[in-house]
């Protein structure tokens, strides 16, 4: 009797559903929603345009029915969500979460499961995510595949690189749509740990321009428990489809209702600065998890790094083919001659550091394991405690504290995750043992477990319980080769820092594209920032190793301006001391430049071809703008009305001389110091890979 | 010019290379190696008659050039070692490891590698095992398949279980090794987690007799940071060939030189005996690794678990289908009434131990998640430190003390292994806290990391890792469901108990075979103990389930023989108090025998039929004797001459009545003292499933 009159009731309901719809807050954007034939679908427009035509949304279940179709709309919950948060670090003091939300709750009929899809929609695009409420008839089920589709209006224009499940370290392809089938196997250069798996599939965040001018963003936020989304594209239809990481025997999700996907997001404007200028990704997060964030500070450091990256110097002590950890007598080994973290080396850059107002010194190459750590699928490769022979752990220690220069930790995995959460207490209390209190962790390489990959919702799992731990010992953690960010840095302000791109080190590597930090902030930095290591200014890397032809592909000149358009609070002066020393007028801009700020402004936009940012410095009135330049020579025009009316500043422009060129003439910079004000407009020349950097400081 | 040399020395080697060959220390067995046609070859004989046929050995690796022919025999080394150790516990007091040793070191002349391939000859069999030395051409590799043959002389018959990467809890076969292949479709029951993977793959330990009495036994020793070995038969020829267990991408083994195979073992004598006193598996295996190992004592112990097993009880609190661990208000959840591990109960079993003079009581059951911890892939199933609400830690700890009895920890994994070693410490502290000292830990379930399963080298690898860390916490282990051991409690004697096999609880999933007790030793037990969790005496398993038909396939009296029969340092009085309390005069036995020997003889013994065994107490001149009868009625005829002449002894003997039969008369067991002495003779009869055990007390 009670069943029937269920029945009947969703038949009511059935009979009753209709296409539901949102509008954003300032009405730009109409979100619409129907089930159609059982099947739910939605759109996205804005001003009038459609952003995402018709598309269907639902999941591949192993095992069991799937979630695609058979559906009924049971019930619409609609309201508004406006609050102003701050965040512990940021491009801005305050964050204003403000949309209309719309949760639909979906019931198929003849499994009577529930699904509930929910949309918040913001002034500057969409976050949708599909979510499983506790229930009888689907409490655990495995994800076959997500099907969300996005489908697109046209043929855009798209900046992407290859879906991969192992890596993002690709250089980026700008072509339309259509053309990305034809350009992937070119586009699939080597990496340590590689796993394309389609013609057409790209990874997000994916930034696109169509024909007519609007900007399209897609990615996901608050990657939990879950595997990271790649894009599938039908280059027929132009839809992209959700296209899961799997794991070791091919399924992609394990789930436990109550449970739900992480957000899907569509970032719109005619403007592409205010893609740039969206915070949805980190406004679908959830706040902050800790209580006391008094322990997470931004950071500005310089490291035993690049030498090793250039090739003068190895992160290996030996070099012999095999250690084994605990057996190998590193007393007794024959010292390579070029190990670089030896103690007396390390205080150098310490010294450095204190001399040049850096908070910290990352050393790599510290511990014991680096001779054979690479592509051995070496399980025991490190254990994070035992220093080699000559690195003194304790006098740097003392050294650094008497100098007031934190250590910054390095734990390189080598992907081998077991080994890495067997240690990871012993090693983080080694750190807080040590006056650590941050680290660079790596995970170069395949994963072990074997079959599991580096975007895998097993892999997801580690780096937030990684991530979780070190905040127990409040420990912050830039995580390289680790998944792409997707906002979580707002719930766990302590992940300061990712890699999941490809950053500067390829400049030593062959080179990255002269438009590559073009693209970047709209595409890796939607997520969260990027340890971008910037600041290279010996631009040919055969003086530092002969052997290696490989030259920056930038001007001096924008090295300084990265440290503001690619927004991070960890930022490294990558390059090393003894060159710094050769360029000291142009140095100061890293040490000038913050890396905590107020407010951030976007003068200037294009993806691929240039940004312009200004940014507020954390409480003070002075102003940083960076400007990143294409291959293409280019004059860029800013208007300074972002300074406070009626006050004076000191501009200090560093920037392209008119034969700078990042090929053949990259340290052809200048530098002059003007007073300006909130009426000044600047018009400045770029150099081809060039940009500029100012610093202005309020006049006192 | 030097290689040349070292190419001619090779080739010089190379025609000089002979037969090589070293007999037993009682020159009973030979043992014959060469190399033919650049494959290396060897064959066994006992008393001038073939037990391994001529038979290849060798390795595929993956990815380059296997080390399965090419060689030539360059170097021979023999040696004679004699020794006589002590282990912590043991069914003897002292154990001779006496072997003829020959070490021959193989070339692979295309590829300048060497294997070294080491033979140790005991009186009783053969033990070998492939070692990789430190070396240039040969560091890394990765194990494609073992290629160790064992050429069967004939037809044998073989008492066998399915090879399985999973499980080991399947009904023994007796057939012949033709006949593999046609049973073993029925030979594969279900179990939670299963992956037989060939018609005629079996595992070892497997018994064998030839057509003309010889015992042979095939197994390994020291499985250590290798895949477990299971025996793919060619039953055209009748040649097993190892079968790794594979990992999850399907590699079998990851290796790094100077490294080597766990041992092959091939015991094989005239005299079943024999082989159940062999003590080849534990001479395989190195010394101690513990310096004090004052804190591993045998255990006998009872616990909260039968009730479990038989459905009377329920190892849940609720009953409702999904928990999340921190995320479930349990204190909210309705009880459902038949949850045993609650104080009240507990303290019961604590009486009943305190009474009976049990060591230890084991509860499972007791900590939060068990709702949900089955099938269902569940990462986060149990943290193993929260205790249902029910089950008051701190009082139990306390009273259990108060009463000088331990408590036994129960950690089940439900196969998530990822979970166990995050929780490890953490877990193993908090038994040092509440004053356990051992743990019986469940691997129940596919294996998490998904792919890899129980039998693999990573799991082998996390066994080893539990055990160690445990010995940290000076914690003894127990581990179900784990990989069969292989004499690894002379290196670690912490690890007093193992399953591995189809124990005691089947009993109540619809029963074992009458035999099953009569081929264990011949088979599970070679590699080490098993808790098998005897002394059933309500064999009608609906007296505690109504829903459940099962009865135990033995009778009373040999419930309590298989405490002498199956040896372990760790022996269960596995039946509930109310049962015990209703025989109290048979449970004296199971009160009197101990759980440690000084010696051990084997009176009568065939695989499938009987084994009778005699065992004198640790430290004291009292005899216990047990004999275990396949389903026919048989009359046992032993003499007591093992004890000390001259002596006089009281023995109770505790057997079957003349009308007793497992299936419908398994309670009628007699009990009576007689005076025994170095001369007596018994003459005992064992009803069908039955047996009987004798306590022989030295009179004084």
């Amino acid at each position: 009797m009670k069943k029937q009159l269920l029945f009947l009731l969703i038949l009511l309901l059935s009979v009753s559903a209709k296409a539901e719809e949102i509008k954003s807050p300032n009405g730009k954007f109409i979100l619409n929603f129907e089930v159609k034939n059982g099947v739910p679908v939605y759109k996205l427009q804005m001003n009038g345009k459609a952003v995402i035509k018709e598309s269907k949304l639902g999941l591949e279940l192993k095992d069991t029915e799937s979630l695609l179709d058979g559906f009924t709309l049971t019930k619409t919950d609609k309201s508004t969500f406006d609050e102003t948060w701050k965040p512990v670090w940021g491009e801005v003091k305050e964050i204003r979460n403000h949309y209309n939300e719309m949760a639909l709750t979906l019931t198929q009929n003849a499994s009577q499961r529930i699904m509930l899809i929910r949309f918040r929609l913001f002034d500057d695009g969409l976050g949708f995510r599909y979510e499983f409420p506790e229930q009888d008839k689907l409490i655990y089920f495995v994800i076959k595949e997500e099907r969300t589709q996005f489908a697109m209006t046209g043929d855009h224009k798209a900046f992407w690189i290859p879906g991969d499940f192992d890596t993002q370290e690709y250089s980026y392809q700008t072509s339309k749509l259509s053309e990305i089938r034809g350009l992937m196997d070119e586009a699939i250069t080597p990496n340590s740990s590689q796993t394309p798996f389609s013609a057409t599939g790209v990874q997000t965040s994916l930034m696109m321009k169509t024909d007519d001018g609007l900007y399209i963003n897609l990615h996901e936020a608050a990657l939990v428990e879950y595997s990271c989304m790649h894009l599938e594209l039908d280059d027929k239809n132009m839809i992209f489809e959700s296209y899961l990481t799997p794991d070791a025997i091919g399924n992609k999700g394990y789930m436990q209702a109550p449970c739900h996907s992480p957000w899907r997001t569509v970032i719109a404007s005619d403007n592409a600065a205010d893609v740039l200028m969206s915070h949805i990704t980190l406004n679908l997060n959830e706040p902050c998890a800790y209580e006391n964030t008094s322990w997470i500070k931004p950071v500005k450091y310089i490291g035993v790094w690049w030498e090793m990256i250039t090739g003068k110097s190895s992160w290996a002590y030996a070099d012999i083919p095999s250690v084994k950890l605990g057996k190998t007598d590193y007393s007794k080994l024959k010292p390579n001659g070029k190990h670089a973290a030896n103690t007396a080396h390390v205080k150098t850059y310490i010294d450095f550091a204190a001399q040049h107002g850096f908070d910290a010194v990352l050393v790599e190459g510290w511990n014991e394991g680096w001779e054979d750590w690479h592509r051995k699928s070496k399980d025991y490769v490190f254990d994070f405690v035992t220093p080699y022979p000559d690195f003194d752990m304790g006098e740097l220690r003392d050294y650094a504290k008497s100098k007031g220069v934190r250590m910054m930790m390095h734990h390189e995995t080598s992907g081998a995750v077991r080994n890495y959460e067997r240690h990871m207490d012993q090693a983080y209390q080694f750190m807080v043992d040590n006056g650590y209190n941050s680290v660079k962790s790596g995970y170069v390489g395949n994963i072990i477990p074997r079959g599991e990959t580096h975007y895998g919702q097993w892999m997801v799992n580690h780096y937030l319980y990684a991530l979780k731990k070190a905040a127990d010992y409040k420990i912050m953690v830039n995580a390289h080769e680790a998944v792409r960010p997707t906002g979580l840095c707002r719930t766990y302000p302590n992940l300061i820092g990712n890699e999941s791109a490809r950053g500067t080190e390829y400049e030593s590597f062959g080179g990255n594209n002269p438009d590559h930090t073009t693209i970047l902030p709209f595409t890796r930095l939607i997520g969260g920032p990027m340890d971008y290591t910037p600041g290279i200014f010996e631009t040919d890397i055969s003086k530092y190793n002969p052997n290696n032809n490989s030259y920056v592909r930038s001007t001096l000149a924008r090295q300084l301006a990265l440290y503001v358009t690619m927004y991070s609070p960890l930022q490294m002066a990558a390059d090393l001391p003894e060159t710094y020393n050769k360029y000291l007028d142009a140095f100061q801009f890293i040490k000038d430049v913050p890396v905590d700020w107020d407010d951030t402004k976007v003068l200037e936009a294009e993806p691929g071809d240039y940004i312009t940012y200004a940014r507020k410095q954390k409480d003070a009135d002075n102003w940083f703008v960076g400007r990143t330049n294409d291959e293409e020579a280019r004059t860029s025009k800013i208007k300074l009305d972002f300074l406070t009316p009626g006050k004076k500043y000191i501009a200090t422009i560093y920037s392209d001389k008119k034969d700078a060129h990042y090929k053949n003439n990259p340290k052809a910079y200048e530098i002059k110091q003007i007073k300006v004000n909130s009426k000044t407009k600047l018009s400045q020349y770029c150099a081809p890979g060039g940009g500029y950097a100012i610093s202005i400081m309020e006049k006192k």
